[in-house]
């Protein structure tokens, strides 16, 4: 059969999982983990206050079982399957999460979400959580990898956090349920199955439903496995499995080739501004603009961006009506960073995409493709009413490869999301914590100290 | 943009959900939605004391919230959203449920698993139930229809009940819960953001799961949505939506036209036998001779099957090794068939599979394929040791278009699988509900006698 001429991809992979250990971690790789977990928390709670958080935590409060686990920023609410669902709900709701540039999969959300609930059901030590983290989020991105990364063709509308997003989860979660190797394929199998989402859904609440989802159904794919519910071996790799219907030409040695020596944790990136990273370059040079020149608003005749095409493509909305909108247009970050002098989630909302002001400067903005800039760049032009020409340019933008975050910008990204539904004193604390995964004794403190 | 030179099949299909009424439903149409009741809610039974409902169900109960629904033949047990689940899962674990035959759809099980657990929890009528049902069902085949009938090329991996099941299970608990068509529009869309699953699953614990997931989905997906969350109001036509992503070329129009007028309920169809519909046509020549001839099975030296190729393609397996695997062979359930007399749960069992002498006479069965045989024939030829060779052609088997399956076959099929876990008075009393179902008063009723 035909079987015997393709890889094991699915038991290479579950066997990956269940052999590393914490000690096989290079330190670059722990403290990767530990920031991109701190990332995380920032966003969960910068989203639990989103109304799809709300309808969602309202409709599932009648299916949930007894309220052992914590919705960040709100409470012990929910079961565990449920609360891993809407707290991957809330970390994906702003679209300010982490983002794997070689497939746009946003990885964190599923794993971290699955894995936290999991420690308030079972103790989990900090090296395991940030093991069962990293594991997670490898598998997640090699298969997203498999898909993507040419000679693969996998089609544009796959949302591919959908896609791999829930077998992520389900390998984090096996390996904190410390299953074995077929059961590690089992739950894998049954989080593939359960795989799919596309991109029709962005600018909808669906936007964050379709990693929330992810989340949950690979939480569930863990369990079940555990409990010896069976799946196929060869999920992955089959002739009827994962990689045929997902890709043309799937790249599946990419989903196994340097197996623990390289690491996807490492090609992962953590957005400075919560809306399409392909805005990000020109806000950079805008927030520039701001802080060196200040221009008063009122004198800016036209702003006129040079883009990578790629941004236009996926982020042009001149006239966004509501925030689901404007996560995705560079018109309206645009005109809401030079009149705010920030990019933040306030930016965000209906009340400044709706603001008569920000409209006025909105369409004054003019945005051209331009393949020179870059990937990670672009150029701001203001022209003042006194004929005064004020330009910056950005190299490599905040957030980028190039150009990391770094701890204290994570930091200020958790800070000014945390505070909105966390004393201060308490949001650093939470924040300390998240620090200290490597060392924790028991994760669930973490959760313990993420509402009041 | 190109949206507007597509059909908007998404706003089609949400009008005519929410306008059509009990009155609109031809007759015929009623009938055939109270027979594929019935067979649905024998299936449930039949499948309630499968081992992967006793391990979803195990795991599903510590994240449940209170037990309003029932588990057919076992309780009431869970929420309406797992019990949606765990029914569809029942229903669909032996392989006995129904078939669409032009798609492979197993249609009613996520469909009337999400409105009966909806009835327990609100008030729906006999007309209202089989409406919503008819809708579902309706929405889903022709959705199915789109992505696999020529000129669409679907592929064969998709495991269809799993892509368009949920859509359909959404379609109808948003009839039922009287969304209008705004709320129709993303119930539909939150349930196509969450299709998924492949063939790979098959013969593995995951050919029941997928189905039962895709139920739970779109249950979950009218909850949400009428509660206001929202969607693309084009997830199916979008440029990257449903049907840019499961096929190329996908046929939109199979999915809106005649709608009205033609009725998919009408070409689904049941198994008299559960395991795969292929094998079908021999297993009725089989019986036909089992009960014309009554040959020793001692005396047969070679079973020699034609078969349609199709047989081969999916259910060519020789030596299967327990329950899973055997529902798709024809080689043992034509050895089965002909030493026990019978083709029912029994025979699909794990003791079945490795008897001994099921095994002696499986090792004796050849099979040949035959394009001339026809997708609903079959010859079965008995080699006896005295020379004598016994011979019977079938042309259509039972459950197929040309022989459907009557009232009275469903009903010894419904009693059948019953009687396993109700006192035959109790299934009889049940039974007679189930085909009262246009004129019940309160669908809940039917749950209520659906265990002891």
């Amino acid at each position: 059969m035909a079987e015997s001429t393709v890889p094991e991809t699915t038991r290479e992979l579950a066997d990956f999982v269940v052999r590393t250990q914490y000690d096989d971690l290079p330190d670059i790789v722990r403290r990767e983990g530990a920031r991109t977990f701190v990332n995380w928390a920032g966003c969960a709670l910068g989203g639990c206050q989103h109304e799809a958080v709300d309808i969602a935590l309202a409709m599932t409060a009648e299916f949930a079982g007894e309220k052992h686990a914590t919705v960040l920023g709100r409470g012990r609410l929910l079961d565990a399957v449920n609360a891993t669902f809407i707290n991957c709900l809330a970390s994906s709701a702003h679209a300010f999460d982490d983002t794997h540039l070689a497939t746009v999969t946003h990885p964190t959300g599923p794993v971290a979400a699955a894995l936290l609930a999991l420690a308030e059901r079972q103790r989990i030590t900090g090296p395991d959580f940030l093991t069962a983290l990293v594991l997670g989020i490898e598998v997640e991105c090699r298969l997203s990898k498999a898909l993507l990364v040419p000679p693969a063709r996998g089609q544009v509308g796959w949302y591919i956090t959908g896609v791999t997003g829930g077998i992520g989860a389900a390998v984090g979660a096996a390996k904190a349920l410390q299953l074995d190797v077929q059961h590690t394929i089992w739950a894998l199998g049954i989080a593939a199955a359960q795989a799919g989402g596309f991109r029709q859904t962005h600018a909808t609440m669906c936007t964050g439903f379709v990693p929330a989802h992810a989340a949950r159904c690979g939480m569930q794919a863990a369990l079940l496995a555990a409990r010896g519910f069976t799946c196929s071996d060869a999920i992955i790799e089959g002739p009827k499995g994962f990689a045929e219907v997902f890709a043309d030409a799937a790249h599946l040695e990419a989903a196994t080739e340097h197996l623990g020596h390289t690491w996807e944790t490492l090609a992962n990136t953590y957005k400075p501004y919560p809306c399409g990273i392909v805005i990000h370059p020109t806000l950079d040079a805008c927030l520039q603009l701001v802080h060196t020149s200040a221009p008063d608003p009122a004198h800016i005749a036209r702003v006129r961006l040079q883009v990578d095409p790629l941004c236009l493509t996926l982020c042009d909305r001149p006239a966004p009506t509501g925030h689901q909108e404007a996560q995705v247009s560079v018109q309206h970050w645009t005109a809401a960073a030079l009149l705010h002098r920030a990019a933040g989630i306030a930016q965000g909302t209906d009340a400044c995409v709706r603001d008569p002001q920000v409209i006025a400067l909105r369409q004054r903005v003019e945005a051209t493709p331009d393949e020179t800039v870059g990937r990670d760049g672009a150029i701001t032009r203001l022209d003042l009413h006194d004929g005064t020409v004020l330009e910056q340019r950005v190299e490599h933008c905040i957030g980028s490869l190039d150009r990391p975050m770094t701890n204290n910008e994570l930091e200020g990204k958790f800070l000014g999301q945390a505070v909105e539904v966390l004393p201060e004193a308490n949001a650093r604390h939470l924040m300390a914590l998240c620090w200290r995964l490597p060392e924790l004794d028991n994760v669930a403190e973490i959760a313990a100290h993420a509402f009041v």
